[in-house]
């Protein structure tokens, strides 16, 4: 029996397997120091399609096929597809998924998806309620800034705090059988908001939902950081990053000596003139599906525990006054 | 053990009990047919907010904090809150619920919405991964017109086919102990698009989701209309229901002795100029965790099969000359 411990983890008593994974990165995230762990570069952000938002569906879609197909399955085999994205109405998961007919789940969390769709993926498998799951997510750098920023065309300044909306995708495929490394244990996030109003700077606003999630999980599990060799976050980048240890430090829970993050991992942040770091959904996705999960695969990581961090904003909310809440689910995988 | 038959069902070994739903309505819908099983009924559809954003969230929060009482339950005792709606980024949902500290999962579903979270919960609940979970969403008239159509001071002139936003809000607490009615099945929606582009005949972009599930879950289950007293969909209005009518016919399932729409109950269509009647996300949650649930806790219904349909575009997409995706999610409860 799976066993829901302390306030907000499920201990799994038979642990899903990530039976396949997949990432795709954009030219930008080619160029970075993660390139060869893309399962594909694209050499033009538009993918052949006429706007960015199509181009986002594609990255989905695309992923989630090959993941599908690392696991050594069809889409016949997969019960149900957690997908999202930023876009408005998660449009890219929507289209993207439009033409595979798999019974569909839409999730938003922000840059938090990806772990949202695997921890919610990996407790349907573990509860006997579906056989394979994916869960899939993108971001396009060109979308977000015109959806939550300014046009692109504008060229404004950007902030030594901004961070680059990474665009990528990633799918994995979780199942009940198969070879793989595992999910053992979820620690779903609660929303935490403590008052930060900059839409360039969502490091900071989402490091307390990270660090709330981080210190719950330990309690929960009775574990410490050390009993991890990577502690790992979706996208705080440079800044967010820095917060959070200084977070964790002040809770006892010292994690620097095996923390990143996503976002300062994916882009060389002085030659590529990122600022903070990456971010975006498709952040976490692809460097956790590519990068991360090879790495898994050949048991150079054991046993990580990885949070996704979102921010729960939209740009009129802001403009109303509101300020930023966040969210970071947490998964724990072993090799 | 919890059994995955056919291609989209899951039936449940324990099925799970919805112990507590509230309801919330706005001023017109108060004013409609179903005003007496509301829990509360707004006397002004901004209800102390500056915004109607920030109404809409107040209205799930409201709306989760209610049914957790009904429910004899505390915010402590809800392992985790499912929530969406269809303002940009599910804003609704994340300011609504974020003073409550409950762990969150965010959907977007559309007007499927209250089904997904639902179904979700149930499967966490069924699956030894929640003892108690909340299902939320909720919808806004004014803000779903700006953010979809045109701005109300514009004063449109509206299509015989067009749909009038429900405000309001729902939800329901899915236990596995205590007394109510129980969710014995889910059949998850596919995302289907029979090429409508018209945001102003939604009934018709979803009524085939709707009969593809709807005749998936007959399929699955080895049942026909003839076993359920009633046959539900969230929010299809006169034009998309009699579409789901004729399809379904078609498919020889005749639904049409049992069959009605939360879109067609919530409003007297004539007295209240609503065209072919309400929509949102909020449609389905009112009329379900209001009239319906207490339908159920009289035996008056004692098997009935709710299909909540979503329309998954957003207008960008539609002005970028692409049609509309929609999906269906199903469940059965039993008095």
């Amino acid at each position: 029996m799976n066993r829901h411990i302390g306030k907000q983890t499920v201990v799994f008593e038979k642990p899903p397997i990530i039976r396949g994974a997949a990432a795709i990165g954009g030219v930008k995230e080619g160029k970075g120091p993660l390139f060869e762990y893309f399962d594909t570069v694209l050499a033009d952000d538009k993918w052949g399609e006429d706007t960015w938002e199509k181009a986002e569906s594609k990255l989905q879609k695309e992923a989630a096929v090959m993941a599908i197909k690392k696991a050594n399955l069809t889409k016949y085999d997969i019960d149900f597809i957690l997908a999202g994205d930023l876009l408005n109405q998660c449009v890219g998961a929507h289209y993207g998924m439009r033409s595979l007919g798999i019974p569909f789940f839409g999730l938003y969390g922000a840059c938090s998806t990806m772990i949202e769709g695997m921890a919610i993926g990996a407790m349907l498998v573990a509860g006997d309620c579906a056989q394979n799951i994916a869960a899939t997510t993108s971001s396009h750098f060109c979308a977000a800034e015109k959806q939550f920023r300014l046009p692109l065309e504008y060229g404004g300044q950007r902030t030594p705090t901004s961070q680059w909306t990474v665009t990528g995708a990633g799918s994995a495929v979780i199942s009940n059988v198969g070879k793989g490394p595992k999910i053992t244990c979820v620690t779903a996030g609660r929303i935490v908001d403590m008052g930060i109003s900059d839409l360039n700077n969502m490091g900071a606003a989402m490091a307390p939902a990270a660090a709330d999630t981080l210190c719950r999980h330990f309690k929960d599990c009775g574990t410490s950081p050390e009993d991890y060799d990577l502690i790992l976050t979706g996208d705080l980048g440079a800044v967010g990053g820095d917060i959070l240890s200084e977070l964790m430090k002040g809770e006892d829970n010292d994690i620097r000596e095996r923390y990143n993050d996503c976002g300062r991992m994916i882009f060389d942040a002085k030659e590529q003139d990122v600022h903070s770091g990456g971010s975006g959904c498709g952040c976490c996705a692809s460097v956790l599906c590519g990068y991360v999960y090879r790495m898994l695969t050949e048991k150079k990581y054991k046993n990580i525990l990885v949070a996704a961090t979102g921010a729960l904003m939209n740009p009129q909310m802001i403009n109303s006054g509101e300020t930023i809440p966040a969210i970071a689910h947490a998964i724990v995988i072993k090799a």
